[in-house]
């Protein structure tokens, strides 16, 4: 990238974050009241810039023919308070605002504060996402409130480190 | 990435967007009435996975000393109605949802029908954005509503494409 330096050290405020830099490969199960199930291939990638945030990026493909099927992007930051604050976007039009805590044992807890949507986009009005980070074993759940459903539980997936930061 | 061709076709449904495609570089000037104004520069990313949608990434520097300023990251979709729907994230805690049109000679003005933000970040409450796009240069001006102040000119920038998709 222009004009900047190669490997900046990680900024302090999201030290406590550090676990999880890198590239992480996996695969996860998905279902919805309004959809068949499915299972996922996913990569999840965290990097920083030296600023107080990290970076993420995540995709995901069908197991049986390996088929693109979902993408995100985004920000992590981390308040002096503790609270993990995380903006994603994604391609079906849908933006979220999370906030939550980390928590003992490399856990997070994030509830979405705010979602927004294109026009043309699926409704998505709450999201709930928990992060299990155990060394180089990251796994989560997303519980999602969307088309008319309550909140109810739609990925699981457990992601292994395959590239250090 | 895992298990994706590594060259598919580009979506039909996005094929009128695809004069954006690659990697654009430049400079840009920021100004606002509660800031310094300040000259950056700019690498923007537009690429696809053949799935309907681009996906986007900006960075941009301090001109002076090549320090990082701002990032971006996120996707743009376009309706069969001929809308421009665009979803991004800021490092900021900020998230951004834009519809606009694409206008004959390049042209594409996109206002913001919402925007969300984490606790600890600072209030945005419209942007507007246009980008000229003529050839391998791409220009564009982005006007905030944000901290107390009325939709005002922040920022502008033409960037050259220096990496064909």
């Amino acid at each position: 990238m222009t004009g900047v330096a190669t490997d900046p050290p990680l900024h302090p405020d999201v030290r406590p974050l550090a676990g999880l830099l890198g590239t992480w490969r996996g695969e996860g199960a998905g279902e919805y009241p309004t959809i068949e199930s499915f299972r996922y291939r996913e990569e999840v990638r965290f990097w920083h810039v030296g600023k107080p945030f990290l970076a993420y990026a995540q995709r995901t493909w069908a197991v049986d023919d390996g088929r693109p099927l979902h993408a995100a992007t985004g920000y992590w930051r981390l308040t002096p308070a503790g609270t993990v604050e995380v903006v994603l976007a994604h391609p079906t039009g849908i933006v979220e605002v999370l906030e939550g805590r980390l928590l003992p044992g490399g856990r997070m807890e994030l509830a979405s504060t705010a979602t927004a949507r294109t026009a043309t986009a699926k409704e998505v009005t709450a999201l709930h996402r928990v992060f299990e980070l155990r060394d180089t074993v990251l796994a989560y759940t997303l519980a999602m409130a969307a088309v008319g459903q309550p909140l109810l539980h739609h990925l699981a997936a457990e992601l292994h480190r395959v590239e250090a930061p």
